[in-house]
């Protein structure tokens, strides 16, 4: 199944994406949220999906994150090799972990913010993992078993925000806009190989960022096991696994967004985004 | 006033501390969330206290956190010059920022969990602020606007998470139960003077900790300020301001938890916490 959620930032109803038409499940399913994933919700959408005639949503005005804002979205750093070479960096030994205000999600169409003052606004098309139960120190072996589906992210981050401020990198990957989620959350039913998806980023129409998932140094399993040795994952919650190379920062001299540029970015099976760049008013 | 929840974990029940005695408010207020303190919850509570006959809880069973999980609580690192120094740190130039998973949020007596296989579970007392209503780009001048309270937290660090194993702190601070809260929320207007409180801390009755808020690098409307430049700010949401001198990681060698001991803190007008360390099973 492939979860959208369209509508007026935060009054965004739930629907489905079918063969290009939107399904609205609203009068079934209140939201894609903590409390939908941890009751089976995938389950009863799917009992919906097959026995009620539900009404299309045509022409959407606006396409929301295609969840809920979740408890937390922790991202993993560096998990590229040729991201973390571009950026001057160690591989990592184990997964480099961040958090993401959950006031950064927004719809994959929506404008993206760059912050007062800012003039080191940066790209990073990533594959998001959604949870889909409670994870407490999962093996690799049962992480699959958690894993509600997947979606596009791109981890709009501020390099002087995150690298030149002091301290640990949310400083910089917080703002509002920060996280457009989307379009869809694909269940993970319907991706073949998680570990085989093409990514690409754009930004004016010139290729900044091309990659595959088959690159990933901590894969799917690994970062969602890891992750949960470290802290309770729940329901609806966003992992994202971190980019490959391609980003602003790793040009000389760096490249960064400014007001009217356009970022596009897409992966294989899961859709993809257009952002204007505006500047903070 | 002085808010309190009290019940079993997440089915915690809003109530209010007066003259020891604890008053029911849950036929009026639904919960001390993101949503009560948006819609002025506070100004509603003191027209709740002054216009109702309430019912009183005798004896309650079990303190929950003092507000209901937060959409971030976000930490101020190294925020007393004399911590840094014992944990061989630079003074901060500006606040440092990390955030602890929501997920760690517990009462401030329930047990805190040695987490599988930990060895450096540490202790920090600290003065929480809990925040009134939305900021993005809030002025020092005006940040206590937008503060709803203060209360005492115990920012549980396990050491060789947060420091060995590569990349930021936020993987050593979202342990389940390693965010004690309370016991109660203290509303703003109830503290002379927020930077001068005495804290303190102890564990199995030995004194580790002994300060004051007046030894803040950076003050709470610096800190309320600061990081409404970076992300917003939602009711509800919870900012930890730093440990001052004495923690487990600063004695040579170092000091850790182990399942018995037991951990006292308190702060002036904030009340008290008591936790028994137990291993994970």
């Amino acid at each position: 199944m492939q979860l959208v959620r369209i509508g007026a930032f935060e009054q965004e109803k739930p629907a489905v994406l079918i063969d290009g038409r939107y399904l609205d499940v609203s009068e079934h399913i209140s939201d894609y949220n903590e409390a939908f994933f941890a009751a089976d919700g995938l389950g009863k959408l799917a009992h919906i999906l097959a026995t009620k005639d539900l009404p299309e949503i045509k022409n959407p005005t606006r396409i929301g994150s295609c969840v809920a804002r979740p408890s937390k979205i922790i991202c993993v750093g560096l998990n590229y090799a040729d991201h973390a070479r571009e950026t001057g960096a160690e591989i990592p030994q184990e997964p480099i972990l961040f958090f993401k205000s959950t006031t950064a999600l927004c719809g994959p169409n929506d404008q993206v913010i760059i912050p007062k003052g800012s003039e080191k606004t940066d790209w990073e098309v990533e594959l998001a993992i959604v949870i889909g139960k409670k994870a407490q120190y999962v093996s690799e072996a049962d992480a699959y078993d958690y894993v509600a589906g997947y979606c596009l992210h791109n981890d709009y981050s501020e390099r002087e925000y995150q690298l030149e401020r002091g301290g640990n990198w949310s400083k910089g990957k917080g703002c509002d806009t920060f996280a457009p989620l989307g379009p869809v959350l694909v269940t993970k039913d319907e991706i073949a190989d998680v570990h085989n998806l093409s990514m690409w980023l754009d930004v004016n129409e010139k290729r900044f960022q091309t990659s595959n998932t088959d690159q990933l140094i901590f894969n799917v399993p690994q970062v969602v096991s890891y992750i949960s040795q470290f802290m309770t994952l729940l329901p609806g919650d966003v992992i994202s696994t971190g980019t490959p190379h391609g980003v602003g920062l790793g040009f000389k001299p760096p490249i960064y967004l400014k007001a009217g540029d356009v970022v596009t970015l897409g992966m294989d099976g899961l859709g993809e985004q257009k952002q204007t760049a505006v500047a903070y008013s």
